[in-house]
C-alpha cells in the first residue's frame, strides 16, 4: 500500500478529525464487533447502536462534567436549524430574546426570529468593529424582560471568541458552541442550551449536539415543527425518529479520544499553546496581521491577513503545494484563516509556521 | 485478517448497503483520490465534495430520467422533518391537503399538518383492514379543493404499497418513497414532490432525498424555517449550510451501484423475483401467513406471521443463530417482516427460505 501524503487540513469544517480516531473507524467500517455488519447497516433500535448512543451520552458527561440536571441530544443537521427552534421552543408572542451580534451567525440566528415572528432586541452588534471585537462587560439591567440570552462563544468566521460568558440571574444563557465546543474548559450550569455542529471539533457534518437544563424544556409553546420541539427529542432520547447513526458513532469514537488526549483541560492547554505559538508568529513578523483585538482571539480560527493584500492569492497557492489546504478565509470575511480544532497537531501549526516564515522570506 | 462472517441483514433501516459500496468507501475511507484526507474531514466548499454532489445529482437523474423540469436536493435528518416541511410550503390558512392514510408514516404526516393548523382531508383510511388494504379506484371529484395529494408509496411497517398511484388533473402528487426509492420504475413526472429518507436504498441514515416539480417552489407561504423552506433548500442546490457530506458521498457510491447493476428495470426485476420467491413460500407453506393482500403486497418489506403466533419469538432466537439478522417485525405492528432492499441478494432471501423450511419442520 502506497503511503498517504501527510496533509494538514485546515478547513473550519468539515474539518480535520483525529487521525486515531479515523483509523478506528476504518477498521471496524465492515465489520463492527465481529458483527459480519457495518454500523452504517444497523438498526437504531438495536444493542449495538443503543451501546454506541449510551456511551456517547456518558463521555460526553464526563468531558464535559454535565449534571443531571442537564440532557443531551443528538440532532441531524447543522445548528442552522437551531436558529429557528429557538425562539419557537423558548418565546411566545410577546415574549422577546436578547441577542449578541458578535458574527455572522449570530446574526443569521437574530435575523430568523424576526422573521418568524418573535420579538428580539440587539444587546451588541460588533458590525462597526468589522467583528473585531467582543463586549466584555454589559448592563445585567438591560436583560430583564427578556426569555433567553443568545451568543456565539466563537465566531467561526471573524476568528473571535468570548472569553467570558455574559450571564444575568434567572436568564438562561443560549450559547452556539459550533466552534469551539469541547475546545475549552466551561461551566455548563452557566448555560440553559449549549448546541453545536458537529463538524469542528465532534465528528462528521450533518449532527448537532445539544445539552439542555431540563426545565427549559417545561417552557410553554405554542404547535411547532415535531422535530423542532426539543421537548420531543430530549425526552425520546436522540431517537424519536431514525438518527443519524454514523455520524453519533463517529462522534462517540471522538469523545474516547478526547478522554484518552487527557480531557478538556488538556485539550484546552495544547489549544491555547497552538494558538500562541500562531498569533505571536504573526504579530511579530511584521508582514501578517491578524484582526481581531488580543483579548478576543479565537484558539480555534486563526484569521490572519498579509500586510500586502495582493499576495493572499499566491500565498494560498502555494499553501497547498506544501500541503498545506483549507487556508483562505470565508467567503463572507475574505482573507486568510488557519481552523485548528482538537485534531489539528501542533506539527501542523509548526509547518503552517515554517511555511510562512519561507513565503515572508521569498516575498520581501 | 479473519474472515467475515456472513450475515444477512433484513433490518427495515438503517439497512443492509452494497457491498461492492461499503468496499469502497472502506478503501477510500482515509484518502480519498490520494487527497491525504478522508472525504468525511473535507470542506463542502471543495471542489471534491462539489464533484461528489454534482455526480450524484446526475446519476440520480439518470436511474430516474428526472427531467430539467424538476430539482434535486440532499436534506439532513430523516423523513419526518417533511411532514411538517409539507403543509408550510404548500398550503395558507384556508387552504387543504389530502392524505392516504394507508400506514403509521402518512397518519404522522396528516397530523402534523393538522397539529400546525393547516386543513387536511383523509381520502383513505386503512384502519379497518388493519393496513392490509391498498386502495386502487379513488374519486377524482373529491380532490378538486385540495392543494396537493398526500401518500406513503410503500409500507414500511405494514409491507404494503400503491402497486398504481392516485392521480388528479392538476393537483400535485405529494410522495413519501422513503422505502421504495430506486427499488421500482416511477414516472416522476407524475408527482409534484417525491422525498426519501436515504436508510434504505440509498444511504446512511440522516440524509433525505428530495425531487420537486420547479413551479411548485413559487408557491405562496408564510414565514417559514429557514431549513423547512424548500425554496432556500433546493434554489442553494443542498448548499444553504453545511450538509451531510459523508452521507451524500455514500449516496452517490449507490447510485452509481445501481447503474452498473443495470438500472431501476433491472433492480426492480430482480426485487420481483426475491419478494415473489418468499411471498409463494409463505401462501404455501401452511404454517406462515402473509397478512397483507395480494395486489398490495411490498417488495421491499415482506411482513409475515406464524399461523402459531406463539412460535414468533423462537423463530427470530433460530433466526439469529443462523445469521439471519432484523427480522423482528415494526413495534407498532409486532408480527415478523424481512426486509429485502435493493442491496438484499438473492442468496439472502434463499437463506431466509431454507431456515424457515427447516423452522417449520422442526416445529410443526
Amino acid at each position: 500500500m502506497s503511503q498517504i501524503k501527510n496533509v494538514f487540513n485546515f478547513n473550519a469544517g468539515p474539518a480535520m478529525l483525529p487521525k486515531e480516531v479515523m483509523e478506528i473507524a476504518k477498521e471496524e467500517f465492515l465489520n463492527y464487533q465481529n458483527s459480519g455488519m457495518s454500523i452504517m447497516e444497523m438498526s437504531h433500535r438495536g444493542d449495538h447502536f443503543q451501546d454506541i448512543l449510551d456511551k456517547a451520552e456518558l463521555n460526553l458527561r464526563k468531558l464535559l462534567d454535565i449534571s443531571n440536571d442537564y440532557e443531551i441530544a443528538f440532532f441531524p443537521g447543522g445548528a442552522t436549524l437551531h436558529f429557528s427552534s429557538i425562539p419557537q421552543n423558548f418565546l411566545l408572542e410577546n415574549e422577546s430574546g436578547a441577542y449578541f451580534l458578535t458574527g455572522v451567525w449570530a446574526k443569521k440566528a437574530k435575523e430568523e426570529a424576526t422573521k418568524l415572528g418573535f420579538k428580539t432586541e440587539i444587546l451588541y452588534d460588533g458590525k462597526d468593529s468589522n467583528y473585531t471585537h467582543i463586549p466584555n462587560v454589559f448592563d445585567e439591567s438591560l436583560l430583564k424582560n427578556h426569555k433567553y440570552i443568545y451568543i456565539t462563544s466563537n465566531n467561526t468566521i471573524y476568528g473571535s471568541r468570548f472569553i467570558q460568558f455574559p450571564r444575568a440571574s434567572n436568564i438562561p444563557l443560549i450559547a452556539d458552541m459550533t466552534s469551539d465546543l469541547l475546545s475549552r474548559k466551561i461551566n455548563v450550569n452557566d448555560f440553559g442550551f449549549i448546541f453545536a455542529g458537529a463538524q469542528k471539533n465532534i465528528g462528521p457534518s450533518g449532527l448537532t449536539v445539544g445539552i439542555i437544563r431540563k426545565d427549559l424544556l417545561e417552557f410553554p409553546k405554542k404547535p411547532i415543527p415535531v422535530l423542532l420541539d426539543y421537548k420531543v427529542y430530549f425526552k425520546n432520547k436522540s431517537l424519536y425518529n431514525t438518527p443519524p447513526t454514523y455520524s453519533i458513532y463517529i462522534a462517540g469514537l471522538v469523545f474516547e479520544w478526547c478522554i484518552k488526549m487527557g480531557g478538556i483541560e488538556k485539550l484546552e492547554a495544547i489549544n491555547e499553546k497552538k494558538a500562541q505559538l500562531l498569533y505571536d508568529f504573526i504579530d511579530n513578523s511584521g508582514f501578517y496581521n491578524a484582526p481581531v483585538e488580543k483579548n478576543a482571539r479565537s484558539t480555534m480560527n486563526v484569521v490572519f491577513r498579509l500586510n500586502d493584500v495582493k499576495l493572499e492569492k499566491v500565498f494560498n497557492e502555494e499553501a497547498l503545494k506544501n500541503n498545506l489546504v483549507g487556508l483562505p478565509g470565508h467567503r463572507d470575511a475574505g482573507g486568510l484563516r488557519a481552523s485548528i480544532y482538537n485534531a489539528m497537531p501542533i506539527e501542523g501549526v509548526e509547518n503552517l509556521i515554517m511555511f510562512m516564515i519561507h513565503f515572508q522570506e521569498n516575498n520581501k
